[in-house]
């Protein structure tokens, strides 16, 4: 991978741990980043978070510019936000979309990402735990497409 | 009240008396909160405005830390923003949603407020005063529930 | 106010204190018109309640002829009653829905009520407390338009 | 015609000539039945209003044992009332549906009947006249009957 | 009336009396037509049918210029032919539309006409008699809007 | 069963056995009242009819009172009357649910009751010996809650 | 009856008892078996489960042949499989289709069943026993024909 | 023109001539600028780009305040931006729609923008040379209005 | 351009100026003719109209032959002439779609064109000067492709 | 066969073999009918195209009076045209509907055509060649019906 | 034809002749597959059918081995199986599905198959005969590949 | 894991590396199951394959009994199998759902997994590799629910 990944993360993520602990636990963002530069290892890992559409938006065209593979968590932007949607479409690389809760067992409006028919996979429902296993994933498509 | 209320209003309020008075009335948002601040008498209160669904967002993450209720006039991210439903679904106190007009007189995308299902209580249509009503109803909860 | 303020309540509300006291509290109707009776002061108040629609459309006729406002908490005809639509829409004073529970929080066949698009206000989710309210900005818009 | 002719009138018909002119013109029911009267000339002619579902049914039934012909205006109780439906289907003759204004030119809960499809015809937006009309052609159709 | 009442009939109207006769009856529409001259007395009367929806839209501009007032039988048009409805939009006399049969006890496509919202009354089921019924009411409209 | 048992039926049921026979057949109330009783033995019945909606629900409020179970064929109302919703769903014991015909075989609009959700059982089809049925489930549901 | 009786049942009620016992109690099918076994008396009773469609589809035609009446609960077949419907469309005999639980009470899939339609009878909520007055219910179905 | 033009654009156009480039093109925003200025001649013209919904209602608030026409490409925030909605409400002179692409011809969730209805009227599939028609229809449309 | 322009009219439009001045404006088809020579001077141009759906689709046939470009006001026929879309299909060089008044902000059955999406821009509410930038895009579209 | 067979095509067929010839094929309509009167042999056949929707109805009312069987591609006149559906009812004889194309595999607005529930059959997709087994197919019923 | 021609026939078709003769004719699929073995004369014919799911399953996958051509008639699997659809997408060769009433004039659940979209051609309502058309289109759909 | 992992696959999985390589890769069930192997070290692991629901509900009912977790990947059984569903819903373990390619990207019939909701987690859009992620995670669960 030589030109690093990105995990970015959106609205309401800074509260992890202490919002609706029954659905997303009690890990905190801190720990999920620990967790994410575990499993990279040497891989350039850009790790970020905001509560502002247009600087997701800002941080995924950066990505298009510098980044190998994006895993994106957009929270509550997945299921509505078409600006997010159009810039992920610009990003030719891996892209996975991943929820801490399994989506599917919420409410409606909560079912139907908007990111997802465009992304390379979908994991959710793993907890925090699925950041690992998108960003193991990740490096393994960059590699992938690499061979 | 011993932390106190916020009232916080989404995007184009601050145009208030300015915007289509046939529909909003010819109230400024200053004189809204002058009223508020006299409803509420010596409590503490935040009263603010702001265009921006993220900054709506951080000082709802800020009234979770800080208030005892929340008075909230969404406006415009009422009826599509789930990051706003995301971070109001966090507040553990009396939440009560306002809009100075009567939204289900209005165009069908002004009428299903994301928000109403997870307010404690709903007010439209009072024009400027609602925000009396509000602020007023939403001490009485605050010590309803500290009896 | 010179003709006096209709408070009107349909279907089931006979039975308040004894029904779903999860939703709908523990006090009773006698306990809510004595709190409008002292909200309204001097001002001649009707307070009412019926199962039958007739006869709340017959209520509605006479508040037609002889209230400067009305207060309608339609209950369970609020979802579907036409003939109670109709009858409200003759009256030209300031009509106030109310509903105790927040309607926006139940099942889906309770969240849009018919009557809302033609009300001057609406008010729920405030327990009994939502009559004061009502009942005080049913007064205050009789005394606006007199201005 | 040997067993005579009804005509029934549904919720808030008694208010006609007060209510919303716009839509329903300034003539009263008195005025209408004097015109129906006219028009059936010899025959027997039955011609109520009631605001009470359970009115109407009551009059069906005996209509059914006692009418050649039926004309009704269900008023508001034409678009939800399954009951005043159930009554009309044990109607064996002619049965015309009226209304005064052109139902299909109003709001979208106006427009769908559950009386229509069982009808023999539908007169709208004649007026107080659509009367003449309703129950001259009612004549003609059991004298059609009884050829 | 001063210039005159068009009747238009649209497709297959032509066939009537061949056509499905368990719906349309047994009469033709030179029957028809005879029936309404008879009507309208003295005043001049065009009776047309056409199976062309230019044909009609021709007509019906033709009766923009030369008409007191209209009664359409649209029949196959009536449902989703826009230019018709454009056309008809234009007549700013009464408009009377006709149907032979009861369209809404028929299948789920004949039960919606675009061209109701805009008619001044609509008359169905009364088989070909409506057409008598439809003349009539046509002249008593034009002479009320001349008082 | 200490307090009784109540039947109630609900519009046009008074009319059964005259009303679409080859719908609901040829036996009457009376009859199917007799067959009830029959079934209960010494058990304390209350069995009554009303076309009325008002009059449904004040004997469901007395039922709350006075009965162990409720069986109730609330004919037309079963489908859209929230009144007599909002009235059983105070009931708290068995309530069982009862059409004399299959109503899924039925048009659109008598298929879905509002009142199954909340019924403990649903019987239909079965004609007037459904009855039968389900007033002895009913005795059999109370016997075993008592045990 | 000459023929016999098929009780056939689906998916997953070989798990009886065992299975969310919440919603479908503790009582096994060898307890159901036993149980229709003492209603029928001797009437010749064929009582069967299976997991596989095409199993009951073939029970369903051997059932045409042999068998006076079908009870059938078809668990989760009841709500997609056209296939067990075709089968059931060929029987000529009394049909009661059972569910263990109050299907209208669970989830919005579990609500509709394609079998009900075409149904003689629908039996649903009443546990096990439910079973006891299905079967009672088709020999008096059966003995009614006779007659 | 005594004010000027807004010429506004929404999120990820500053990507222009980067991004999907079968559905956009190769033009840059600065280029589309020059075309606009070219266009305007002397007009005063102002020319911005922001991938903030926040940042976009604020600039309709200023050319509420300064400016005679205004054309804008809302982008992704066409389809979804209430707020953007809310605010463009408030613009009383000329407003022209722009997309670059047809979006009718595009996926579902890009058919249909909320902006639409209210604007003066919509030009898309025109490419680039689509602000240059923009530009001169709105100077053309404050022309008619002066005079 | 070797072959020339085709600007092709619909049902209706040959009452320009007279029908609906509120939402057409008071300029004729003939004038709009003029306007359209004017702009594009030498080259060769056929300006047609039509109330006949299956002369257009004639017209568009010999379009295929004849013309580089194609400017189609389809009118009524927009929205459900599936006959003209295939027609229009065949077409295989630059199509513009114009409608004189902003489709979006008319009612329901307006606002989806069926040619929208295979056209290659779409232009209105611009009222007859869109005519102007319809047949110069138009003109520089088939210049591009020359290119 | 008495009196001979109609093949009856619609809308835009006359320039098969030109249009979309990914969808439709290379074959003109000249050499379907001549294959067409190669399956038939002596057996009279009308052979006819027409893009006007008036002219289909008169050669289906000509076909009513002078044809066994009818064989019909209404193309784009398969999916909207009622006036069509309403001639074809007429026809007594064994209607064939054609579709070149599988129009279940194209765009959405193809898949439903209002004739198939009124045709004898359906044959679609078999290119140019499904004219000859429907023009057999429509032989051998005419064989049946005589038997 | 090198390798042969599969023709699979799905549930309840082995009760043919025996069920719903109205709909399916008195033809038995024993006489049907004599039918299809003298319509392919010398080529390998499997003629198979199952009410089981998978075996049809299976059947497509060994067809997909040994098959030039394939003829289906899923019958009530066309509906609802995605693992039929599934296995059918994995054959290349021509398909054709069958069914021996016109589904399209059934109850709505059996007017929308799943096979359609992907088969090559459609072919419904020409009762048994239909398979002689399918069986031979397929034959001559296969020497056009190979020519 | 004191009992062991199931991994199950569903109908069409067996013909993987064969089907549509587009969408699901080259790589073979086989050694699909080899991974999985390898992935789960020491722990007991049943990895099967069927194309029969009924087996697949077998195979759950026995997971019920002897699994610790459970992975499946029910292919077609996905969307519209409710059998499936109600033996998922009496799994107690972790449950992950698995999909090889990114159903959300897919046809509409293959976004909406019915298992999704119940599931504890869902991966999709992974390719084979999916199954290593899924097998880990499920131990990774079972390890946690144990501490």
């Amino acid at each position: 991978m030589s030109r690093g990944l990105y995990v970015l993360n959106g609205p309401n993520l800074n509260r992890l741990g202490l919002r609706e602990p029954d659905i997303y636990g009690h890990t905190t963002l801190a720990q999920i980043e620990a967790m994410c530069r575990e499993a990279v290892g040497d891989a350039p890992l850009e790790f970020r978070q905001t509560n502002a559409e247009y600087q997701l938006i800002d941080w995924i065209h950066e990505a298009c510019d510098r980044a190998d593979a994006l895993v994106i968590n957009p929270a509550g932007l997945s299921f509505r936000s078409i600006p997010v949607l159009d810039a992920l479409k610009m990003f030719s690389g891996p892209l996975i979309e991943l929820h801490i809760s399994n989506i599917h067992a919420r409410d409606e409006i909560y079912r139907t990402s908007l990111v997802s028919p465009i992304a390379t996979a979908v994991i959710c429902g793993l907890g925090a735990r699925g950041y690992d296993h998108a960003v193991r994933a990740a490096l393994d498509l960059v590699t992938d497409r690499a061979a």
